[in-house]
């Protein structure tokens, strides 16, 4: 089964939804989930917000801190996580801004991406990354990543909601 | 050249933008169009609205007529071109909705799509598809569809335009 087919079957046992912001990856995320029959279940849908402006505009993302930073940036990559929760309606969001190239972005080299996470309870995660190769490679790569991230966070985030289940008894 | 690659060359050669919408392609046409390097020159970005709820919540789609001829349907796609123009801020608006299978949707047999286009002063199509094959081969088949309309409406624009220039003269 593949990373996508993985996630969505813990989301759809889960009874939760998840929904994607992306920038480099320009839909390939989405799509990567949409391959899978009957993602449905769990997948709300996505933005991809390629202009700038439109992680704000669309996403919320703090227009300051994308005037101060860039695109490309760990905290816009949070937001832009949160945002596709709230504007798309659902109990995860997971996100991706970088460059893929071939020129660099807002003084970033090609290759630097970060991926993030959103969840319930208040739940994230951002990775960084530094990836090789070129802008087929490096957008296949950040879904990669992305999808693992996600992968990571739904995992620990299910050990501590038994906790907190195994801690009322 | 890709479709995509042609489809940007035009647009880039006019000074014009582009948003997409996209239910059933679930980011396969943005995810397209963003594989051209230099894809933000003319693309602004994309709604995946697989939930049916955010064709109308995000892209502004009568929810009346969703309710009444469900999320496959000619008009609804329509509705989904312009919402990506109005929603993304884009001169030009390309949409897609259908069945991929495996199963039928919404009274819609498995191959059932409708594409669309919307562009500037009032222009637009909207092509119905009967396509056979498997998930995978439907949803490629859908997004070429996309490109092609996308594709003819801008060289028919264009000859609309030139022959109001002329005509002018």
């Amino acid at each position: 089964m593949s990373a996508a087919g993985r996630v969505l079957r813990l989301l759809v046992a889960r009874g939760e939804t998840l929904a994607v912001a992306e920038s480099l990856t320009g839909g390939l995320v989405a799509a990567e989930l949409t391959s899978v029959p009957g993602a449905s279940q769990a997948f709300r849908g996505s933005v991809t917000a390629y202009a700038t402006p439109l992680k704000s505009e669309v996403l919320g993302v703090d227009a300051a801190l994308l005037a101060e930073r860039g695109a490309v940036d760990a905290e816009v990559a949070r937001q832009m996580a949160a945002g596709a929760r709230r504007v798309l309606g659902a109990d995860w969001g997971v996100a991706t801004t970088g460059v893929a190239g071939p020129e660099p972005q807002d003084g970033q080299p090609v290759g630097t991406v970060f991926v993030a996470v959103s969840g319930p309870r208040g739940s994230g995660k951002v990775a960084a990354l530094r990836l090789n190769g070129d802008r087929a490679d490096i957008r296949k790569e950040s879904v990669r990543s992305a999808l693992d991230l996600l992968s990571g966070e739904l995992h620990e985030n299910a050990s501590a909601q038994d906790t907190e289940e195994n801690g009322g008894n």
